[in-house]
């Protein structure tokens, strides 16, 4: 699937819509405003489990944040050679988490494997500290190459990056349209096949400019708001991040979205 | 002057309706819209010259990002000892700069004048590559204790400040405020007085979430846009930060705005 | 006391020969080695602890190391505003902890009380995370001014720096001398009054270029050793830095070499 | 060519003659002493050329100065997958630019080539700022597999690096090896093929811990002083690293050992 105009389109009404009920009255600042912990909330329940969320205004932004949760300043992150973090944003992945290194892999159709992980970490020099020792996996759904990982495929991958020491962190700028294309929930998607933290896009689909992290297990964010501050995303008024979101996930839209966006994208691979 | 409620306060109609208007159709990405080009042109018009315009979300980015283009990661920035990038941006400007030290100096009433500027500078020991050399100076208009620079004074500043070596950095997150309070043209608030870079906000004057940094030399800016991409700060649909401006600053509203809030703040304190 | 001459003076002929005799076949590389090993216990002894030892090269990069296990890089670490770390190490406290922030305090004659730390910690604003939260406490000792902290008022002052939550790390580049000076045991100028890491310095007297990172609680040195390597001071043939402490250290040279200079230093001073 | 005991050997006994020849009377610190500028003359001579020289202690330490003057933290650096500075320094090359990111590239028995170059960088999108954009290319001579560059190719693949706006780092950690296989002088084996900055190594060939960052165009280092002390590498008493060097080189010791060491190698590799 190719989703060629996400950056370009407008945002979806509902989407609007929700931004401009934010907007009466004062509210809190810096995400302790009702609206925030209400989308919060929605969000763990979509996802069946209470999630820990960061709201920010890109999907770098948010790769970014998540992956100073799972690799350290003397780490490295295995990724897709043409993955976003690798060729699109620029070199953010070291600026904030310190100068961790990604290792690009080579991909099947844009996905990893067990055994494209495996190969790599077999083959890699084992002599801590000279080496940057992997401390975590970063995939995309919907890979970049428009290809999306099934849940079975996805557990399997997770449970091979976990027992070799990885923590896993999922790239969702496209979150929706892998949904709808598996066919699994939000948590099959996600934790339930081993995913840690997700970057869950809202951009791409119909947000002006929204994307959440979502930490499935709340512990590995207990440093992350520091982390979010000191890159500047921290909004003061967190509402208008947070309505974004309203409007996306009330009655289902974002999965709606997907659904349009991925039958037009096979629209247009198949004519 | 004291603006309690500037963080939680919902943006005005007329940037909301800026906003919406923004919402239709399609536009090119990452800046290269039509109305980022208007809006940036319209910033120069009202500084009277050809800026360099980098728009972003949050003052802590803002500033950042201005300061990477003065000073280097082996260099130091003079600030106020109570100013924003010292107490409420965590360590923001070391990340950004690569490392760069805030030298914190006291004040008089918010504001610094030549003579700490001078008096810093003149006990620090001169012994490069020993210590941390200052390259910049930032200072906040409307300042954190309320008060503002007025031209004279800012030129004598900046003047003193480029004598030394220093390029001058204004965080103007309330920088409408300070223009009406002072009763000066923006040129004459900002490069007529010597200033290098402004942190121009919109968040706590009407809009939801939008600066500007505004480079007078765009020669300063020559590498500017790789900071705000690597920071996560490059949206792909630049139009709604434009759009914010355009409401912001069309038939003077960001002004009238801030009349009411200086007022306000008056009659906050005279009680 | 002032030390004149302590960059430019010879290294002792004891740790010449030191070195020489660590010059004969071949040795295990980057630490493994025997007098490595020995030279560790041997500080283990001395300190009557056991303890976690790196050894370096420089002042500058001991005090960076030590700071990467108390300070996060979102943190901040309080020091003398003439201390050797402020003034005279450029930004490396920055680059090693991936940003921290340093507060110079001010001091008495040279050196810090749990009044002056109190006093900065009470007027800091306490809003997380915008602020960057102190977790450690830099002191020099024999301190820049030339003063030592005495047993009693060390403890003092660790003792209040442990009960707001802070790490001590203790700047030992003259650390014989103020041994001498103070007439205590290394353990009571260290961890029995509540120092966490120490710079334990050779270079300033007798050696060539032989400074060791000292953890009294080696928990805090989990990852030391990264940081060792990747900021480019994990020595292939360590064997050569242990060979200079273990001059330095036989037969209480160290602490012989410390009286004359504080003698001369006291001549000096004299008149 | 495979030389197994480089990190392990003892200094040879010319070099540590002429390290305790410095240690005799006082010397300014910092590298103003007459050895260290002594030792520099003698550098630009053997390269027939005024270079700029920065000694240090650790391979890694050498090869992150010599990127920090090359590669801008938000740029890349092309170099073999298997390289020291890919697999053997941590993330030391991202610590020491502010960010910048490895790109490993295969090789033809570890050396690379004008078309395994243009094949990268042809392959790679051109969409600044979003992809980090490769500033340089780092090779190594001898290389990880024990081949060398020799002069031609050497200059061709220079000469198609320049072609595409890159500067060229060679890491010769085993430098005289090269130099004594290839059979060229230091300068064909550097800046008459196009190298331009050289990270000339002592350590493994008969020094204790001293290698050389040399620049061929002394433009290129008009910061590097800033870093070597921001990383913590410039030591106060530089006689004793220059001192290495001028055992090393006297009287051509370093290809003397050089030759031996290949020899070695050969009969090992010959079985």
């Amino acid at each position: 699937m190719f989703f060629a105009f996400d950056n370009t389109a407008p945002a979806h009404p509902a989407v609007m819509d929700a931004v401009m009920r934010a907007n009466s009255g004062s509210a809190a600042s810096y995400g302790d405003d009702p609206l925030t912990a209400q989308v919060t909330a929605q969000i763990s329940e979509i996802f069946e489990r209470e999630c820990a969320v960061y709201f920010v205004t890109t999907g770098s932004a948010a790769n970014g944040i998540a992956l100073t949760s799972i690799c350290p300043p003397y780490g490295a992150v295995l990724c897709y050679e043409s993955s976003h973090i690798n060729l699109d944003e620029n070199t953010l992945p070291a600026l904030y988490t310190g100068g961790a290194k990604l290792c690009p892999l080579p991909g099947e159709s844009g996905l990893l494997t067990p055994a494209i992980v495996a190969r790599y970490l077999d083959q890699l020099p084992s002599h801590p500290p000279h080496g940057a020792v992997p401390h975590a996996l970063s995939i995309t759904n919907v890979s970049e190459c428009g290809t999306v990982y099934h849940p079975a495929a996805l557990a399997e991958l997770c449970s091979k990056a976990h027992s070799r020491g990885l923590k896993v962190h999922m790239d969702g700028a496209r979150f929706a349209n892998a949904l709808v294309a598996s066919g699994c929930s939000p948590a099959e998607a996600t934790w339930k096949s081993g995913v840690d933290v997700l970057s869950f896009g809202g951009t791409k689909n119909g947000c002006l400019a929204a994307e959440a992290v979502v930490f499935f297990n709340p512990d590995l964010a207990r440093v992350t708001e520091w982390h979010r501050k000191r890159t500047g995303h921290l909004w003061s008024k967190m509402r208008y991040l947070a309505a974004q979101f309203e409007g996306y996930l009330d009655g289902g839209l974002w999965l709606e979205l997907a659904g349009h966006a991925n039958a037009m994208a096979r629209r247009l691979s198949d004519g």
